[in-house]
């Protein structure tokens, strides 16, 4: 780990003490976002010094110019950024005309930062003396809502300590912004209108080339003691920003306070002409219910997304606030509730990496949110694919394929793909392959077909048409192989036969052959139009069975190993642990080819395939391929540790398992990576849910039912966690030495653990 | 081919008729230089339509910051940029008020071009009538001097046809001038006064970053029918350019002619301070001479090198052409005058490829230059390697190699990297091998040994280090390995064994080891010096030689040929003529990952090394190879067509090579690769070159005698060229069924023809 600032804690993640090193890392770990909107822990106050500014709205981006050295064939010619919005939360302080900076103060005490997982909000508390001698005591609290999802509330007191003083309160709102990270200097926001009514202020603005329309608003309410002033108030207002600013002479020890609701419209939502209008009635809304009333709903609503999808653990806080925290931001980055959206790697946490999907979601995301919320959320991010099946088939024309075979983006907001690295572009092909195990994935864990006639079919059919065309038949090995490619462990670029990428394709054929066949069978009018639709014929289907039945897999006779791709073998095999410590992490310390000519491994890739499909393997074979692999695997990806937790724990290593656990649970929290300053890594948080429901848990679904192979950590007393199976809500709590099972509702369900089927009543504690 | 408008002519290049499309074409083509300087053919007049504008000062160069897509350890920061520089050719003209601008006006007539290769001067002529209805004819002639190589001279005449007509000549200086290509929008040039004195004006400036000062400098003098006139001029300056003005009434039929003389004197040659003063010297000394003398003087030089250089065909003007074109451009790029220069692909002819240095120096001009001039410029070539020795030192230090390894760059202009895409930048590491092969290639041509112990030891010292750390050893295959390579065919990247890369390897490493102990044996001092540099010890020695004596070497047991990498056969075997014709030129139609995963390559790989390595391998060896690469080659790299019109001459598939001929030759005047706007292929030209003596000439060196197997396309009547061997001057001339040999000075010459010894006469022709 590089930090350990963060208050072990079991519900809130706490800092104390201020430090402007930490400034820019504390704002992406206190980020706050409700699934529509999101941003991340700036002051709400001027603060002069190293901050990064973020502010984002769910869907709404910016296609920036592509930016390469040099161009190749088939790059896509804009990447969709992740775009800073209008800045809503901005209150200024002058405190008798002097303005309130925490970084230009001559002390600061009591500085104390808390994010309320349980309830869902951020407060700020600190005392600070002015250069004019003035000590003030600051307390602001701040949240999203979660029912009112456009609109977002904060209480900022001010209470001078040691004299009366001048206090100005300037809410604001800024369309003014810029991103951090701009390829060519674009403007990407213009600004339409800036208009105030009373105490609300509006602005609108809507971005360049993808002409999203927002309105950004506010209404600002000055109270002393709690007691509501009705004042006077300057504005200020210039192109693209809006202020008011309220002035009080505030006594010694009394509390002014500021509340401000804000947030903003968008035309995604609702028709343009009518941004404004319906923030008026957000703000009407919100200001009626008050602060604490929309304070007191937001807690009711986390405790509900709580109730379902809470991990506890016992003995272990660290472990605790992990888990919670990783279970917390993904609430916050995605709810399901629109199907256009997606979960993007740094969720409303930051900017980098443009575009909001990638494969995370499908092989980490999905398994998390089927378990934890109504398997309608899974089936619109399954859909979110299906709605882009289009943009993938006109994808993979770009690149030479036809006749509908699909190429999903590796990175994407719109279905175009906006990632420009030819070895990851045009060659990380794996992700269509996580596409299409999505749809098993659903349908194994929720027993609901029905997706696949509708809508998964003609993904399966685009998908298996790619994976037949991206083969070719090698006279040499007498089988097809699939050439210049990139795995999942991307420390590996442009290989032949990658066994992971190699073994999916086969499977993704043979999947979709199988689903076509069982459509015909039982869905006539959705075959007939799906038949339709692709134009498949036998002959086709034949060549891509040909293509699956003489699937070419490189394999080591002499370590009885899969190999990761053509010519592994070929390399320096020095495992991790004997590599000098002054090299690591070798994405920081080594030149690109030096990686790649290395055999290190960033996250598992022939193991990601183990993953994927470990009934198809033998534990023995399991753990083979483990021992050969993990040993020079150095874990630069977030996404490495959970697959690897889960492993370590099917293969009765616990130690190990704990220690992966930590690391992704705990990777933005201690900062593993050294880079939390640039945004969590939201998309892996489901990859730590995952190695304790599936690691630890041991949770799989086997012959239609739920299966568990309870396991437990040395270190922990006892854990328990609930699932959505099918619509019945199970919950396991795991102790040393025992496991108990409780099941809601009112039917029995039939499980397996440890192999054994056991049938749980319902309201009834179940030990084994 | 492209295009067909060049007429036709053995010593001109010649454009009739005036074609707004082909003006950007026009002005590669007809680019003049020095080996100082070089300029686009940019009109002197105003052009308002589509122009590339473009004027070089050799070795000075802007270290522009390098632009990516994605950061990967170990790129250079800066990318040196050939830059524009400031105009010293304009003259504007206006006629009645009206500018001259041949992209407006009602009629042109009689527009013809000629870039007279024999004299080395550029003219235009043509007729315009304006929207004023006045016609002028236009003559202008203008060269770049090669005696003295900082001053140019233009004469501009003009003649009112059909009116008498007042006419403005203003000609001017412009430093505020911009590069096409610029990463950043960056400024790249300061000016720092702008003067003048009399008829002559001055701009100092210089570029930022690097901080080459250069004064541009002009004068000018206004004639009528041949008569100087004294007259009064306007002075126009801005804080970057000057433009005098000389106006006057010219009657019908009259010639008012402006006579212009420019050029740079640059920091790189003089004091800073000085820079005006010569500047003046070089005006004055011009002017004192005079625009007839200069030319005078220019076509004397021109015939001197024409003397040594030509290559005469007969009986085929364009093939003729071609030659000439290819040896008038390498002369007019690189004379070998300063060791701090090189031959940049693109010369004094365009901005396209950063850097002026790229390992075609080495692989394809240094034959080209040995033989055509002193071999004290082939030796200036290879010091310029030594003297960026130690910055390869760097630059493989700074991909993680140590102890001195060497990795000179692909591309530099100052011995500093200047590319970054990963996958040539880190691996295209071939080049090294180039690197050392032209110093054997030098000591084989010259006899000149002394350049090894004094320079060229410690190039292979640094190199064979380099090989021996880039190799690893691969338990599976129980021999060195080289992972993670680009070879020769750019059309496959990050391969695993490329066998031209591995067998340089190889070679280097004999190569170094075979000198070191020549070296020591003969050269006690240097040997004690360099032993000293390089710290080099026995057991490093070892280590090399193991690598070199266990190269593994990828290989085709069914069809007995080496592979060009490993994994080569699991390729889709179709050749080339059975490709779709409109899926040509595959680098403007495929997306990069379907030409990476084709068997395709863009120029000769593993042939190259059968070129380099010739006696290493039989005829039957060649010809298997030759059969096997050659139908997959599409020759989309200029450097490709030369290799396999030598081959297919030396296996006598005359036809063939003389189409490979035709196609090196006329690469841009006909414009084969649909680019020659963006400048000329310079040093392709020396393959050209090559294809000629090496290829129909059969000219090799064996057992330190000059070798020919002379041969001759049915196309031709005959063709001669001449060789400096040693200081010894051979002319062959060759006739269908004939050979003669010419030989001057006063020594005889032993030569082997068609394997034969005989012994040449000197001025005494000999036929065989």
């Amino acid at each position: 780990m590089n930090q350990d600032y963060i208050q072990p804690n079991n519900w809130s993640i706490i800092e104390e003490g201020f430090d402007a090193e930490r400034v820019k890392s504390s704002e992406s770990i206190f980020s706050i976002g409700n699934g529509a909107m999101g941003q991340r822990a700036n002051f709400e106050e001027q603060y002069s010094s190293e901050t990064f500014q973020g502010s984002y709205i769910a869907g709404v981006y910016y296609p920036d110019k592509t930016r390469v050295g040099w161009w190749k064939n088939g790059y896509p010619e804009y990447f969709a950024k992740v775009l800073n919005a209008p800045n809503w939360i901005g209150i200024n302080v002058s405190i008798n005309g002097e303005a309130l900076d925490l970084a230009n103060c001559k002390v600061i005490k009591n500085f104390r930062r808390e994010l309320n997982m349980k309830e869902g909000w951020l407060s700020r508390s600190f005392e600070a003396t002015l250069h004019n001698f003035i000590e003030v005591k600051v307390e602001t609290k701040r949240f999203l809502s979660l029912d009112m999802d456009e609109v977002g509330a904060i209480q900022y007191h001010v209470t001078p300590l040691n004299n009366e003083a001048k206090i100005v309160f300037a809410p604001y709102l800024d369309a003014g912004i810029t991103n951090e990270d701009s390829n060519w200097d674009d403007k990407f926001w213009n600004t339409l209108s800036v208009k105030f009514e009373g105490e609300q202020a509006f602005i609108e603005s809507h971005t360049m080339k993808t002409k999203f329309h927002i309105c950004t608003f506010m209404q600002s309410q000055v109270s002393l003691n709690g007691k509501k002033l009705n004042q006077e108030k300057t504005i200020n207002d210039t192109v693209d920003s809006i202020e008011f600013q309220y002035q009080n002479q505030v006594n010694k020890g009394d509390t002014i306070t500021l509340t401000k609701f804000g947030g903003y419209t968008t035309d995604r939502n609702h028709d343009k002409d009518e941004l404004k209008s319906i923030a008026k009635e957000n703000l009407t809304k919100a200001s009626a219910l008050g602060f604490n009333a929309l304070l007191e709903n937001q807690k009711e609503a986390w405790a509900k997304i709580w109730e379902m999808a809470d991990i506890a653990i016992e003995g272990d806080v660290k472990a605790q606030q992990g888990i919670r925290f990783n279970i917390f931001q993904l609430n916050q980055t995605y709810l399901g509730k629109d199907a256009r959206l997606n979960i993007g790697p740094k969720g409303f946490t930051g900017e980098k990496y443009g575009g909001s999907t990638y494969w995370d979601t499908e092989a980490y995301c999905i398994p998390f949110y089927m378990a934890t919320k109504d398997q309608d959320v899974a089936r619109k991010l399954l859909t979110y694919r299906y709605n882009h099946l289009e943009k993938a088939i006109e994808n993979a024309k770009k690149l030479g394929f036809k006749n509908g075979a699909a190429l999903y983006p590796m990175v994407t907001m719109n279905g175009e793909e906006c990632h420009n690295e030819w070895e990851i572009t045009f060659e990380e092909i794996h992700r269509n392959g996580a596409i299409a195990f999505a749809i098993y994935n659903y349908h194994r864990f929720t027993g609901d077909y029905s997706y696949i006639p509708e809508k998964g079919l003609e993904v399966l059919i685009g998908i298996a048409r790619f994976w037949q065309q991206r083969a070719n038949f090698s006279t040499a090995q007498n089988k097809y192989v699939i050439l210049g490619v990139t795995g999942p462990n991307e420390y590996e670029n442009n290989v032949n036969n990658n066994w992971y990428t190699n073994y999916l394709a086969k499977w993704c054929i043979a999947y979709a052959l199988e689903n076509i066949e069982w459509v015909k069978e039982n869905y006539d009018s959705d075959y007939t139009r799906i038949m339709n639709k692709t134009k498949l014929s036998t002959t086709e289907m034949e060549q891509w069975k040909k293509v699956a039945d003489t699937m070419y897999f490189p394999y080591s006779e002499k370590h009885h190993v899969y190999l990761q791709q053509d010519g592994f073998l070929d390399k320096e095999l020095i495992t991790v642990v004997d590599l000098d410590k002054s090299q690591r992490p070798i994405n920081q310390k080594w030149s690109w080819d030096k990686i790649l000519r290395s055999p290190y491994i960033k996250q598992a890739d022939t193991l990601q395939g183990f993953y994927f499909f470990e009934d198809h393997f033998t534990t023995e074979e399991l753990k083979r391929h483990f021992d050969f692999y993990e040993p020079f695997t150095v874990h630069e990806s977030s996404l490495s540790p959970c697959v690897h937790s889960i492993q370590a724990a099917k293969l009765d290593r616990m130690d190990q398992a704990y220690s992966f656990y930590l690391r992704t649970s705990r990777l933005d929290l201690d900062d593993y990576n050294k880079e939390v300053e640039e945004g969590l890594h939201i998309t892996s948080m489901a990859g730590t849910w995952m190695s304790i429901v599936e690691g630890f848990g041991g949770m799989r679904v086997k012959n239609d039912m739920l299966s568990f192979e309870p396991k437990i950590p040395t270190q922990w007393k006892a854990y328990s966690f609930k699932v959505n199976f099918r619509n019945q809500i199970l919950k396991m709590n795991v102790a040393q030495g025992s496991a108990t099972f409780e099941l809601s509702g009112t039917d029995e369900l039939k499980i397996l653990v440890n192999g054994k089927k056991v049938t749980v009543a319902p309201n009834n504690l179940m030990t084994v």
